[in-house]
C-alpha cells in the first residue's frame, strides 16, 4: 500500500471519486448504529441475570453478621459487599466503602465535597482563586465533564503507552499548590486502552505535592476487564505504594460493577487509607443514611469472592473479544501503511482508540454520522472537548453485533480515507 | 389526678421515693429498646417481599417504550416508575425525576447543586454572604443537618397545628432577599405529625420572595402513610397552587419509598415544574449516567399504579396502629392531668411528639438511655441541636413491637415523672 501522503493529485482525485461513489452507497443503506458510548452489549448484560434469583421473597436478608439489609443502617456497606470489592479492588475491607450505583457519582461527590468543604479539613477550594487538575489525554469525557462543571482548570497531559509524561506530572504536582488533582484510568485506560507501568505507578505514590489536599483520582474502572486469558495488564497497587511512600493519604480509587453485572443496578466503591475513608464517611452520613444493601446482598451472594467474579468476567471477555477482533481486522486491512490514522490494540477495557491524521476527526465523525454511525463526538476524550491536534477518536465497540461491528469499521475506514484525502487535497493543492 | 404543680413539697418528695425505685427495678430488667429513628418493623419489611420475586433471571426487562432497564439510559427514571410516583406525588410524569434511593440524597444534591451553581442560573450561593433557610420547628434533624453542613443559617419558625407561623414566613420570604429555602414536611409532619391546612398551602404558594432563587423544599416523605382509613388527612396540591399564583417554579416535592418498600433499597423522586425539572436534569448528567432501572422497573411492575400503594399502605397501617395506640394509651393514663406533658395524635406518619416541662427535655433522655431505651437526642428536632425550651422529644414507635411500645412508654412516663419532680423541687425550693 501506499501512503496517501505520496499520491499524486490525480491519484488523490481518482481515488476520491471512487470512495465517494462507496460512500453515497453505504449512506444508502440506512445504517443505525451507535458506537458512541461504552455500553455493553445484550448478550452481556444475559450473562448476569442468574443474579436477579439471588435475592427473593424467600431469602435471609440478614448480612453476615445478622443486620437486616432491608432496613436503615451500615453507611459503610455489608461486610461482605465491602470485602468482595476490596478483593476486585485489591485492597483491604477496612479501606473500602461501598457507595450506591455508580463510580462517577462518587467522583462527582469527592470533588463536590472538596469544593465545598476541602479535603479531610483543608480550605474548600470554592474559597481559592484557582483550582487546577491535571488531565491525561486523551481521556474518559465524564471525568473532564465534573471538573469543567465545578470551574476547575484543566492542565493536558500527554498519556502515553506506559501512563502520562510523569516529568510533567512531578514538575505540576511537587511545584503548583492549586493543582489539586489528576484524573487516571491506570488499567485499560479510556479510550486508548494501555495500563501504567510500575515505574509510573511507583513516580506517582512518590510525588511531593505542594498542596497538601492533592489527591490521585485512580479510576479503576476496568482493574478486572480483560479481553485475553493469555494477554494480561497487571498494575502495582497504588494503595501500597502511596503507603510505602510516606503518602497514604494521597489516593482514592473508585470501581464499579456497572461493566459487570448491570450498568445503572450494580455497586460502587470507593477504596482509599482508613484516615480518608473515615472522613469521607463523617460527610457522607448528611448525604445518606445509606446505600442499597438489599443489591449489596445480591452481588455478594451472587459472586462470592473475587474469583467468582473473575470467572463471571471471562463470560465477558468471550463476547467482546470478537467485537474487537471485528473493528481491528478492517483496519488492519484497510488503514495499514496508509498514512492516515494509528490505533490501539488493548489487553481489555471497552475502547480503541484512533488518531486521525491532524485536522481530520471531526470531519470523520461528522461523515459517519451523516451515513447513519453515532460515534463519541470528536474533542470529547480531551478537556473542555477540545481535541489540540483534532485527531483522536473513541471507538466503543461493545454495544453492537460483531457483524455490526464490521460493517461499521468498514463505513468508518470509508469515511478515514475520504476526510484523509480530502485534506490532503485542502492542504497540498488548495491555494494553487 | 392532681397536677405536680399544685402537688406539696412533701408529696413531692414522696412521690420521687416511689417513683425512684419503680425506675430502678425498671433499669433492673436491662432493657434494650431503640425508638431513636423512624425505622420501620420487621413485620412492615416483611410485607414487600412478594416484590423481591417480580424481577428475576426471566423477566422480560424492557420499559413499555422498549428500553433496557439493564443498560445505561433513562436518566430522568424509566416512564412507569415516573408515572407511580407521580400517582403518589399527586403531579404530572412530567413533573417527575426519579432518582436513587433516598429523597434525604436529592434534597442534600439540591442544596449543594445550589451552593455551587446557584438556582436555575442565579449566583451560587456560595458566592453570597449570608444564605438563611426557614425551618418550622420541631422539625426533621435530618433536613437541618444539611443546612448547617453548608453554613447555611437556620431561622426557627414556629410550627402550629395547621403549619408553619406563617406571618413570620411571609415576613421573611417577601422581605430577605437572603432567605433561599424552608424546609416543610407538609403531612403528618416529623415530628409532631400535624399537616398543612390548605389556608396555610395557600399562603406559602402566594409568596412573593425577595429572592428569585428562594425555593420552598416540600419533603412529602408521609404523603400516603396514613393511620387510619377514618381519619386521613388531604393536603391541598402546592404544585397546582404554585401555578395558579404564578410561582410556578418556586418548590421542589420530594418523597420516596423507603417507608413503603424498603428502607434503603426504595425509590425516590423530586417533583417539580418541568422547567426546574429540566434545569436540574441538565446538572444531574455531570453526575450521573443513571440511576437504578430495574429497582425502578421491580417497583412498577409490583404496584402497578398508586392504587397498588395505597392498598399496600393500609398493610403497613394495620400494622403501625397498635404501636401507635400503646405509646399513646399509656400516655393518657399516666400522664393526663399532671401538668407535666402534651403530646401529639397523628393521623398518619412515623412519630408522636412529645412536649415536656421546659428545661425537662435533655434530662428525660437521659434518663431513658440510662435504663436502656434510646430516644432521638433532645434537641434533634431543632436546628444546631439546640431547643430553645428544652422540651420537645420525637418518639418513633415504628421499630418494636406493640408489647415492647408499651413497656417502653411506662418506662418513658416513669422518666417524664422523675425528671418533672426535679425540676419543680429545684425550681421551687431549690434555693432555699
Amino acid at each position: 500500500m501506499k501512503a496517501y501522503q505520496d499520491l499524486t493529485r490525480e491519484e488523490l482525485l481518482s481515488l476520491k471519486t471512487q470512495l465517494s461513489d462507496a460512500y453515497e452507497e453505504a449512506k444508502g443503506k440506512g445504517l443505525k448504529l451507535d458506537m458512541s458510548r461504552g455500553k455493553p452489549g445484550i448478550s452481556q448484560l444475559d450473562i448476569s441475570m442468574p443474579m436477579l434469583d439471588v435475592i427473593n421473597s424467600t431469602s435471609d436478608m440478614r448480612t453476615a453478621l445478622g443486620n437486616d439489609t432491608r432496613n436503615y443502617g451500615d453507611l459503610d456497606g455489608i461486610g461482605e459487599c465491602r470485602r468482595l470489592m476490596a478483593g476486585m479492588m485489591s485492597v483491604n475491607k477496612d479501606n473500602v466503602l461501598i457507595c450506591g450505583n455508580s463510580s462517577l457519582n462518587i467522583m462527582y461527590d469527592t470533588v463536590s465535597r472538596s469544593m465545598m468543604k476541602g479535603v479531610n479539613g483543608s480550605t474548600p477550594w470554592c474559597k481559592l482563586d484557582k483550582v487546577k487538575f491535571l488531565c491525561p489525554v486523551p481521556g474518559y469525557d465524564r471525568h473532564f465533564k465534573i471538573t469543567e462543571y465545578f470551574g476547575i482548570e484543566m492542565i493536558n497531559i500527554p498519556l502515553y503507552n506506559d501512563g502520562p509524561d510523569m516529568d510533567m506530572v512531578e514538575q505540576y504536582v511537587n511545584n503548583d499548590a492549586s493543582v489539586k488533582g489528576i484524573w487516571c484510568v491506570p488499567k485499560y485506560s479510556n479510550p486508548t486502552g494501555i495500563s501504567y507501568s510500575d515505574e509510573v505507578v511507583k513516580r506517582f505514590a512518590s510525588l511531593k505535592p505542594a498542596a497538601e489536599d492533592f489527591r490521585i483520582y485512580w479510576d479503576n474502572a476496568y482493574c478486572i476487564h480483560h479481553l485475553y486469558e493469555d494477554r494480561q495488564d497487571e498494575i502495582l497497587n497504588i494503595l501500597e505504594e502511596c503507603e510505602k511512600s510516606g503518602n497514604p493519604n494521597m489516593v482514592y480509587i473508585f470501581a464499579s460493577t456497572s461493566k459487570v453485572t448491570f450498568s445503572g443496578s450494580g455497586v460502587s466503591a470507593i477504596a482509599s487509607s482508613v484516615e480518608n475513608i473515615n472522613y469521607i464517611q463523617s460527610q457522607m452520613t448528611v448525604q445518606t443514611i445509606g446505600h442499597d444493601k438489599i443489591n449489596q446482598l445480591r452481588h455478594a451472594r451472587y459472586f462470592k469472592d473475587v474469583n467468582g467474579l473473575k470467572a463471571h468476567m471471562q463470560k465477558h471477555a468471550a463476547l467482546m473479544r470478537p467485537k474487537f477482533e471485528a473493528v481491528l481486522q478492517v483496519l488492519d486491512r484497510e488503514l495499514t501503511g496508509l498514512g492516515i490514522g494509528t490505533w490501539t490494540n488493548p489487553n481489555g477495557g471497552y475502547f480503541i482508540s484512533f488518531d486521525a491524521m491532524e485536522g481530520c476527526a471531526k470531519a470523520i465523525v461528522a461523515k459517519c454520522k451523516e451515513a447513519g454511525m453515532v460515534l463519541t463526538g470528536a474533542g470529547a476524550t480531551f478537556p473542555y472537548g477540545k481535541d489540540p491536534k483534532d485527531s483522536n477518536i473513541r471507538i466503543a465497540p461493545s454495544f453492537p453485533t460483531p457483524e455490526e461491528m464490521a460493517a461499521a469499521t468498514d463505513l468508518f475506514v470509508l469515511c478515514v480515507k475520504l476526510v484523509s484525502i480530502e485534506k490532503l487535497l485542502e492542504d497540498n493543492y488548495g491555494r494553487i
